[in-house]
């Protein structure tokens, strides 16, 4: 690694290249966001903290304090517990094995919702509850798209799964995820997949309240159909965590404009090929990742958008090949390629937020909204990311 | 992270998921091979530690000396040079920001070799080695089949930059890598593809001598030529990374079998979607990465095939979906989806080595060459990666 905190370090023009960046003015607009459509809407926003894994992002998400979050990971968890956040929903379905570190959190006094879509899980759970005498509030997932896990809400299954955790004090709700939403190009199609959304965990929440079971939270969340929502009556909270950087999927889905965009990567000019129209990059796919989430969309973006060190877009720069630590870069539309001489530096927008931080320690952080200082934007701090499961 | 190095962690069954797992057997069986190959041929090995990027995984590569290796990064030369190796090649076009790191392992008394192929790039490691009074060997970076860098062997500029380079004492020869290898379908393709990597850098250590320069390293490599060239006259080294591992897409070629995978992923399933025909587990792409590289291939493998805890391919079934923490597993050609139960622990292949290995801190070593243990595979140790730039 390069030297992140060093106090020599001051600009985007000294770590050592690749690195990822955030903007945090960016990042800051982003959550004011959708908080505000969360108050408007009459829920609690619970955060997914998979994107940026980091405490100091997190730390903006709820005014410095430590509101409620969502996590994809028992690292995640563990380290929000470490950090005082008391509030956290494991949202991928549980397993024997994972048990007792979701225990141990609970006994540190954390409410630790876990997630479960069947009978076998419901049994498991509620065993280890009763062995372990402590709470272990379960959540139902339910599928509202056919994207991934849970019941649909009309599975005979439900009520079953319900009355196992019930019994054992353990059912707190329901919750489902719009994963769907991601392919939805329209407006109009992103707002009935948030209808859906809700209509889904609802109508679960109340098939089992139908049965005499208690269903608290009723949870819904992508950042797309939290962005589209008009009406989440009968929904408790929304979930999101792409939002807080955005990136060139959520972009070209129209969620956000490309000037959202908080996470870039910083990479280095290392060669040229003019002869067919290429210049080469130190960031390739290990700075960027593999994924290329704009492939299936209207403009595929390559593995992302070019712009200069202060953030102004490249027009028609796009880094369209990858390799472990080589990116091409080419110019789109017929345009002439910039001259730009071996050593500079450049940023790179990525397809998808959540893949591209997961290449990197952490963040440097600069200020999009100061004036800019020579000869780059100055570096405000640096986030760790955490990482593991 | 989970328990990675605990005393009480003892088979494939403990550690929490997902892991990455190394056999030591198949990789030892990998090494042996490319170095009976390099010995025939005539030439130095010099493995890329790239895919690996561990001093336990390159401690087998020399029989525990600390021979010659390429490295994709600052950060790998200097955890080899930390752990004693003294000649290292940084395969990646340099740039002036990274000087000084370059010049401090120099002077730590490393020979390591840097990557060019401009005259800009030659004129500032010059002006550097002139100005730190020390050694900055350098490689002039070849294009054997217009696959990135590279100057070709006939370019107007090579003896250019040859010149400016041994001015200061700097010129070791010549560096080319058959990067279009990896998609020649057929062994007679990539023995075409070989021949044409030793050509091209030949030719071009040629005609620097011809020039009155000398060339006195002539490096080629990549996998599939490596393990397909069969004459290498005029060529002193040999590089290649993946082999160590291997992959799906090196089986896909034909490079390998799949019973030569030395890495995989474990996981265990957390849900089940039959109406789908859906195993879900908790892998995903950030356990596997997003590299899809089969993709392009004759036989697309998903994110990945499917094996039992102890490594036996269970048929048909393959990962053919990713979120960031689920994995979505199908069974292909109308073969039944096998019954496993929630918590059944599995093993995925990659398509990349190099790609999934990164999503990990570190690998679990198993020994597929050992009788199995109950309830599985033995882990015999922990190797850490190298990470970051």
């Amino acid at each position: 690694m390069s030297a992140a905190c060093s106090p020599a370090v001051r600009t985007l023009a000294d770590p050592d290249t690749p690195f990822a960046v955030v903007d945090v003015d960016r990042t800051r607009r982003n959550i004011a966001r959708l908080r505000a459509r969360a108050d408007r809407l009459g829920v609690t926003l619970r955060p997914h903290v998979k994107t940026a894994k980091s405490l100091d992002a997190a730390a903006l998400l709820h005014d410095g304090g430590t509101g409620p979050v969502t996590v994809s990971t028992l690292a995640e968890a563990e380290a929000f517990a470490d950090a005082g956040y008391t509030d956290i929903t494991y949202a991928v379905g549980i397993e024997p094995a994972k048990l007792p570190r979701v225990i141990a959190l609970s006994r540190r006094g954390v409410t630790l919702r876990v997630l479960l879509d069947s009978s076998e899980q419901a049994a498991f759970v509620a065993a280890a509850a009763r062995e372990a005498g402590t709470a272990l509030p379960a959540l139902i997932e339910i599928d509202c798209d056919g994207h991934r896990g849970g019941l649909r809400p009309d599975a005979p299954g439900l009520t079953r799964i319900g009355g196992l955790l019930h019994d054992a004090g353990c059912l707190d709700g329901v919750l489902t995820h719009a994963g769907e939403s991601y392919s939805r190009p329209t407006a109009e199609g992103r707002r009935r997949a948030a209808r859906d959304e809700r209509d889904a965990a609802v109508a679960a929440a109340e098939r089992l309240r139908a049965a005499g079971l208690p269903a608290t939270t009723v949870s819904v969340g992508s950042t797309p159909t939290a962005h589209a929502a008009e009406d989440l009556t009968g929904v408790t909270e929304l979930r999101a965590g792409n939002y807080v950087f955005f990136d060139l999927v959520m972009a070209g889905l129209g969620v956000c404009d490309r000037t959202d965009l908080a996470l870039s990567v910083v990479v280095t000019v290392i060669g040229h090929r003019p002869e067919f129209g290429w210049i080469i990059t130190d960031g390739g796919w290990m700075a960027m990742s593999r994924d290329r989430g704009t492939a299936a969309q209207a403009q595929d973006q390559g593995y992302g958008l070019v712009t200069d060190l202060a953030g102004t877009p490249i027009p028609h720069l796009v880094m369209t090949d990858a390799s472990q630590e080589h990116g091409t870069l080419t110019a789109r539309d017929g345009a002439p390629l910039p001259d730009l001489p071996i050593g500079t530096r450049l940023r790179v927008l990525p397809n998808h937020a959540c893949a591209t931080a997961a290449q990197h320690h952490g963040y440097h952080v600069v200020d999009g909204s100061r004036a800019a200082t020579a000869p780059a934007p100055a570096i405000e701090a640096y986030w760790p990311r955490i990482t593991g499961w």
